[in-house]
């Protein structure tokens, strides 16, 4: 029976494959008696030798398609299944308490992982995670349930989960995975960003009705209107192949733009970059026509590993951007993480809200020696190409004072070391905290430029947790108050002769452009697959007539208006 | 040997009384084996025994102190102690197994606890922190360790503790509690705001280095300072004392102004008004002069209770403070839950950011059943007084409107069934969000007043969580971007002809009153004990002096200028 959702499109594109259900369960199993207690060992002996068989299976896979170092850690889940503390205790207690195997699992495993998360020796708490995974992988087979593992997809599908945490995401084998579709999260959401960074399309926030499909049933899904079908009818999968040749036939179109500059009908420039995430995101930058790199997260340096990552290894990761751009700015963005991204190694303290806690900038000044490390990276980097050293999360002067000290103290240091660095390196600030944006004109003094960071800007400004379903109504980048925001932001940069970019996803909106051309943005940064439809819509419209239209736009009172009033004289202007 | 810890005075005075340390301990037992179970047996009998002798105590201290109803809970804890399901269970462990008492008791209520929390059922999911109390309390016993209970303490101290809970707070006996100490915590944490509501000295935010106090130690605390001294030595305990009767005279001289009205030196007229969340702090406000009650926090209601409370049950809180204001100006914040506020009956899912998620409004809009309860309350008990209704969290206009239509709507049904209502009721807004700070002029047309939340709004505009340590460095009330939201909100007031209070922790601090007089503020709503010294400062401020030095305090770049600036005025201000 068809079923139609619909969700936020996150991602652009047009795809048809089975359903690929990932699931994360949280199951207690009762206590129950059992009659013969070795029929139960058996049966949890035979759970154990399946996981074997697969553990197996993954590690071959994983060896051949990503090496044998991101092989290892299967090995090292193979090891927990021959673990004496763990398994021969389970089964004991099935023998001698005659219990049910999935319960002796459960309790057995519990104290197991809560005495190693409660180690001082680092190595054993990490562990504890492994140890989870593979008493979830023996549960399972005790119960007979698939196992979902997303790096061990290997036949062409779309991806159905709850959520996608930045690591299940990095776990995606592109050449299978075509898309994927959440039940949670928002255009800004991190599954989101990654999907526009890997290039494949996402619907996100499809609700809790998602769960009702099952594994191997047949999606079709166009993710530029958000909407998914299951079971489509032949009617339906006819229709939806038509659509994907005129979705194609557009997307050659905006080919034409690659090669073209970013100028407004009216012969006024703008600079339209790619906000990247991962060294193979350059390439696609660059394929898509970025002018420069406006936001470079270097987040991905020091996530998904054990340790944090050396001088060295960064400093060649940024001259590998630097020379990829071959003199194009590009604007690194000094490690940004809390918040919803976890460093596990650091062992962190918890936090209650940790959007409003010590993340990016607040988290490096507590920690100069990692902030450092970072700084001499960059620094050292800095002659291969043109960069720009931007500070996150700031919201008061003394943090970006004490930064820049740091970035000075390091510079003097390598100069005496005898480095050479590029001449002149601007260092700028994300405007992303409400306090940057109302004190910009203070701010605009002392950097060489803003960034304008408006998924965590309208955050804040609305107090509504962007990732947070019940208040995603709240998300309006176009509402009064964001407007008036960025144009503070805009106009304080303009009286300091400072340049005012934007890299949140905003940018890329194509209702929003119209309204930062016409109130001076001067750099877009946005998903690489969003840089050709901007540019061919600024192509159509004139600088001028938008600065007098911002202006009549924000003299209206909400969102929706403001909306309406875009698309109508949008509409009008490309007519005209 | 004297120590001394310093920490922020979050409600002032100066008291000196013996500590009484509250430590709440997650203690994981290592695994052991038992040469002699029965004696492991016979041990973990006497520490149940133990934990029965104590009990039966606290029962009957509470039952005479606070009523059987109160005392009930602690008849629950002791049937806890012979629930077989629990007890006999671990003495079989320990008995099979051989294994030290605390493990069995650890793994045993581990997983009772756990299969209670995922029950269906509510009754039996609220007796899993029962179980968790009572097994903490047995643990101690074996442990050897003191048994802290805050509802117990029938001496008179000083509590020390990490934290404490609202509920933990409610706990106290002020009969025998003079003030407390917390590790953690900020001038705008809950503790800080009960403590002040309550009129108990108390210091927060000492750091962890509180923790090596015990139970007993001699403590000297000036909480209007923020300095606690442990063990302190003759001379100290002199100088102290002489501090006391300073700080005594100094309090009696306050109480010349309770009777006068709040004008400024230049004959300029403000209210100062109380801030309140509980039916007793009426009185207080009273006595300490208060001309309005500038928010009434209606959250007690709903709090401590195991369901919503009844039209009838808020009518009649509503009416009592009414008419006990007699006819002054009462404030009456609808339901701001959600947060760091829960109420456990109503299961609301978990928020990875509670501050930035569905509180307040956000939650009365998606349960409109429970807002049109307190609506209606509201509007009936608007004839016994002078209600002002107002609406916490809003960000956009719909949401002003949506709740604007609910009250219009109740106020019709209950004008159809013949309920005489207050002829007029203002009806206005908090700002504490910045979005609204930044539209202040759209929402001014729509309301009667606003009252400005100086604690969520500065969270909020620094992205600085108020309850998180690491970053209480970014509350900074006096912060040139905080004075300008509060500068524009004054403004669009004023241009509408709309009055505009302050209700945050700002409006009763010494430095910010004269910036706030300065800006035209109308209303200052504060905790009743900082109304009096208040209404003398502004005694001894111009008005149109401060007005003129408000501006120049603006063109500052940062609190710590601002502050001095202050500080250098307004000394020279109370000696012209």
């Amino acid at each position: 029976m068809e079923q139609i959702f619909k969700g936020i499109g996150a991602s652009r594109g047009l795809v048809a494959a089975r359903a690929f259900v990932y699931k994360l369960e949280s199951y207690v199993p009762a206590q129950a008696q059992v009659e013969q207690p070795d029929l139960e060992v058996e049966r949890f002996q035979t759970a154990i030798r399946q996981a074997q068989a697969e553990l197996e299976q993954i590690r071959d896979i994983t060896e051949r398609r990503l090496g044998s170092d991101k092989a290892e850690i299967f090995e090292g889940h193979l090891m927990i299944l021959e673990d004496p503390d763990l398994i021969d205790v389970i089964i004991e207690k099935v023998k001698e308490e005659s219990v049910n195997a999935e319960y002796a699992l459960y309790v057995t495993s519990r104290s197991f992982i809560d005495m190693l998360s409660q180690m001082d020796d680092e190595y054993l708490r990490e562990r504890a995670a492994d140890v989870r995974d593979v008493c979830n992988r023996i549960m399972n087979n005790l119960r007979g349930k698939q196992q979902a593992d997303l790096s061990a997809i290997s036949e062409e599908c779309i991806v159905i989960a709850e959520d996608l945490t930045p690591s299940d995401t990095a776990k995606l084998n592109l050449d299978y995975v075509k898309g994927f579709v959440t039940e949670i999260g928002s255009r800004t959401s991190h599954s989101a960003i990654m999907a526009r960074s890997l290039g494949i399309p996402a619907i996100v926030g499809a609700g809790a009705e998602l769960s009702r499909i099952e594994t191997g049933t047949m999606i079709v899904m166009d993710a530029t209107e958000g909407v998914l079908r299951a079971n489509p009818s032949t009617e339906e999968l006819i229709e939806f192949g038509e659509k994907k040749i005129r979705y194609d036939q557009r997307q050659a179109e905006f080919a034409k733009w690659v090669n073209r500059s970013s100028v407004s009908s009216d012969g006024h420039s703008v600079e339209l970059a790619a906000n990247i995430g991962k060294l193979e995101d350059v390439q696609k930058a660059l394929d898509n026509g970025a002018e420069a790199i406006g936001l470079f997260r270097t987040e991905f340096l020091y996530m998904g590993r054990s340790k944090l990552p050396t001088e060295d290894e960064q400093f060649n990761s940024y001259k590998y951007v630097l020379e990829k751009m071959n003199g194009k700015p590009v604007v690194i963005r000094t490690l940004d993480i809390g918040g919803d991204k976890e460093l596990p190694y650091l062992n962190l303290p918890k936090e209650s809200n940790p959007f409003l806690g010590q993340r990016a900038l607040r988290f490096c000044l507590d920690r100069p020696d990692i902030f450092r490390t970072q700084l001499r990276a960059l620094l050292r980097a800095s002659r291969y190409g043109n960069l720009k050293i931007m500070f996150p999360m700031i919201a008061v002067l003394s943090e970006l004072h004490a930064a820049k000290q740091l970035l000075e103290e390091e510079k003097r240091k390598l100069e005496a070391e005898g480095v050479e660095l590029a001449e002149r390196i601007e260092v700028g600030m994300m405007i992303e905290v409400p306090s940057a944006a109302i004190s910009a004109d203070l701010f605009a003094k002392e950097v060489d430029f803003f960034s304008i960071g408006t998924n965590d800007l309208i955050q804040y400004t609305m107090a509504a947790d962007r990732m947070n379903e019940t208040v995603s109504y709240l998300y309006q980048p176009c509402h009064p108050s964001i407007l008036r925001l960025i144009r503070m932001v805009i106009e304080a940069g303009r009286k300091e002769g400072k340049w005012v970019g934007m890299c949140g996803e905003m940018a890329g909106d194509e209702t929003a452009i119209p309204l930062l051309l016409g109130l001076g943005l001067h750099e877009f940064s946005m998903s690489a697959s969003s840089i050709l439809p901007a540019r061919e819509l600024i192509g159509h419209l004139s600088r001028k007539e938008w600065s007098s239209l911002a202006d009549e736009a924000m003299a209206l009172k909400t969102q929706e208006e403001i909306i309406a009033f875009v698309r109508n004289h949008k509409q009008g202007g490309q007519n005209a």
